[in-house]
């Protein structure tokens, strides 16, 4: 069914970052936005009117995350970071079972749309029930099973897995094609430079997005380089790079490390604060923009940061951006809203979602008013609406969200999938794997 | 009237940080905490008992804010500094009657109960309206009318004002001693050292806080050791120091400064918001607290760190500080609890507030467990849950709210002032100083 949205406000996330006044956006019977622009203009549209009192602007897009951690968020908190994992989460990670990868997802992906979050990018294990979740909840979601070497996983068997899945389905499928599926290398410090050279060749032929992590820690920037020159040097060298990549973290990055990721139209996410709260380091956000790599914003997994408010890391980004510049003119609202927006889609390589503009999925979120972050309403310079709306509002001011046309939140609540019974659901996985 | 408030989980704060299952908080006539501990324990207490179902814990403490400023939110932003001063800021302030003092204050009020902040440190001028303000919602406020040099601003008299109405009203003064009635020297950049001489005589002679702005900026750090040494070494050569000081930001420190502070026991109001997005620097917390100095949180105000949300302040100084020491233990969830809660108390030179102990008054905040942060519920290990509250959860989960005893915060909504009309009001007011 064809759908027009109307409210006083619509950020559409073009490049300018336009804030458009009593404005549509109207859908297609297929999900796909067919016009957004003010009403007093808009072409005539035969589809039933839905008013809304807020602002419509894109779903964000998460550009990093290990969602299904949702079931392990909370465990071993404080201890450092190998303790961490070898105490906490690979044990847990080991008596996880497919039911629970699932389990995690549904609760992961409720949060997001409840968020506003439409699009997750996703690494992880049994990459079926990741995909499975998302149909269930309505969440968009690109995603990269891992691939790893050792401890009983044999790399070539993962590719292969994943190519035979692609070439079955397709990269892109279900409704409103919801899933993306490519490589998730899980990094080069993981997996030996022959894998890095067969994943690379395997997307480039099915046109596929990678997604891995890249130079996230010090100790693997250290060691890398000592071995190989930097991260990026060696995913290029490997023949890594070339088509659709998105590296993730990327905090230690040289500024050849930067030409390198700009000439091969390498994506990044960055993740704040999950470098802030595993004391990663402080990614060069700005070198990255200047250099014009586009850089999405990533929340990571909920076991490392822990609520997937994207809201959060976007406002961290730039404020991190600012205090290690030093520079408090950095990054302003309009920046950010479109860092989690436009730029996130970008950074996936994707140009059909992270705006309201025709040809695009209409995933959209409408946020209300009710909240002392608008008590002054929208009567207000466009800057004063976009500094409210960043950093004073939001994730709790999101009431109603849409994928591919399709309400999946309405005031505040999933309509696919029981909130409470998710919670629980995943509560039970958590406390199983606790015992 | 006395109550017991009866809970599974009660987080009193104490230093080491316990969780107390299935007990209770007992509270007299008065508002004072007379009982805290397990209900098995507990000895008999002739009152009615609320039986409630999630967390409770003291509550948080602010200890840097100017929530007048609610009224200002969004003004300006992405001006640098010294532009957003005197092109959006200051004339904004030009403008603002005592009423809009009192208006913006209130919805501050409104907004950091509903957070389950009970205590806010406030400097900014028409202080009785401040007051008031705190008085109408139930809020308690350690109040510093400021005092201020030039631009038609007289330091003496803002100075023989506040020792006038110290000495008609108290020190503390209203309902559960709600206001707390101190001195606001801006800072020693705004005025002369023989101000900072007579404020220190007058404040130690009344027993009274000083609540001050401290090497806040680069600019101010550089110019103040080009003239005097260091801002700490001008404010105990002119006498400010000895009795009991907050020193707000205190970003540029030395380790001379940061000594002369513990010497001083000089309380310090961190507010890593408001340092990451006006790119003033990151303050040395793990220095401070090694260094015995007593330290709490401050969101600064809402014009320049916008929400007024504590918790995301307490995150934030856990999270810088482990970024900026490159160590992923430099804090953990159960300090950043207590330095919103007890450290922030102490920096307040406060024994009476921000922990759940026999004398101290009833400030409660009941947090509720229907949010996918505590989706494995309450059974699991205490650093989990702590972890859980810390890194998940946050301000929206506080349902209820007590302070002195008296319950100002039900099932998420203000119960003395109405949050809609607070806003409708506040956002008049913004309204009329944008024009």
């Amino acid at each position: 069914m064809s759908l027009r949205l109307r409210a006083p406000i619509v950020l559409p996330c073009d490049a300018a970052c336009s804030v458009l006044r009593d404005a549509v956006v109207d859908i297609d019977t297929d999900g796909r936005i067919v016009h957004c622009g003010p009403f007093a203009d808009a072409p005539a549209f035969d589809a039933p009117v839905r008013e809304l009192t807020g602002i419509l602007l894109p779903g964000l897009v998460n550009t990093h995350a290990h969602s299904p951690m949702t079931v392990l968020r909370g465990m071993g908190d404080n201890l450092p970071l190998i303790r961490w994992l070898t105490e906490a989460i690979w044990p847990a990670e080991g008596k996880m079972t497919r039911q629970d990868v699932h389990d995690g997802m549904v609760l992961g992906s409720v949060e997001m749309l409840r968020a506003g979050v439409t699009t997750s990018a996703e690494m992880y294990f049994h990459g079926e029930e990741v995909a499975q979740a998302a149909l269930d909840t309505g969440a968009r979601v690109v995603l990269a099973p891992a691939i790893l070497d050792g401890l009983g996983m044999d790399w070539r068997k993962m590719l292969a897995d994943i190519s035979a899945w692609i070439d079955a389905d397709g990269v892109r499928f279900g409704p409103g094609e919801r899933v993306e599926l490519g490589y998730g290398p899980h990094s080069a410090y993981t997996l030996p430079p022959e894998a890095l050279t067969e994943v690379g060749a395997a997307a480039r032929e099915r046109g596929a997005l990678i997604q891995i992590h890249v130079a996230e820690s010090t100790q693997e920037d250290e060691v890398q380089r000592a071995n190989h020159g930097s991260v990026p040097a060696l995913l290029a060298s490997s023949g890594l790079l070339g088509g659709r990549v998105l590296a993730a973290h990327s905090v230690h990055l040289s500024d050849e490390d930067i030409a390198l990721f700009a000439a091969n139209r390498v994506g990044v996410a960055h993740c704040p604060g999950s470098n802030m709260k595993l004391a990663s380091g402080i990614a060069r956000l700005r070198d990255l923009r200047a250099a014009d790599v586009a850089v999405g914003v990533g929340t990571d997994g909920p076991a490392s940061n822990d609520d997937l408010d994207l809201w959060e890391d976007v406002r961290l980004a730039a404020m991190l951006s600012r205090v290690s510049t030093m520079d408090s003119t950095a990054m302003g609202a309009a920046d950010a809203l479109l860092l989690a927006t436009r730029c996130g889609a970008e950074a996936l390589h994707r140009n059909d979602i992270g705006a309201l503009e025709p040809g695009r999925w209409a995933d959209v979120v409408h946020v209300g008013l009710d909240d002392p972050a608008f008590a002054a309403g929208l009567d207000v310079p466009d800057t004063h609406l976009l500094a409210n709306l960043i950093w004073a509002a939001g994730s709790r001011t999101v009431r109603d969200v849409w994928v591919a046309g399709e309400q999946v939140v309405a005031d505040g609540e999933t309509t696919r999938v029981d909130r409470r019974e998710a919670q629980a659901t995943a509560g039970k996985v958590t406390k199983r794997l606790l015992g």
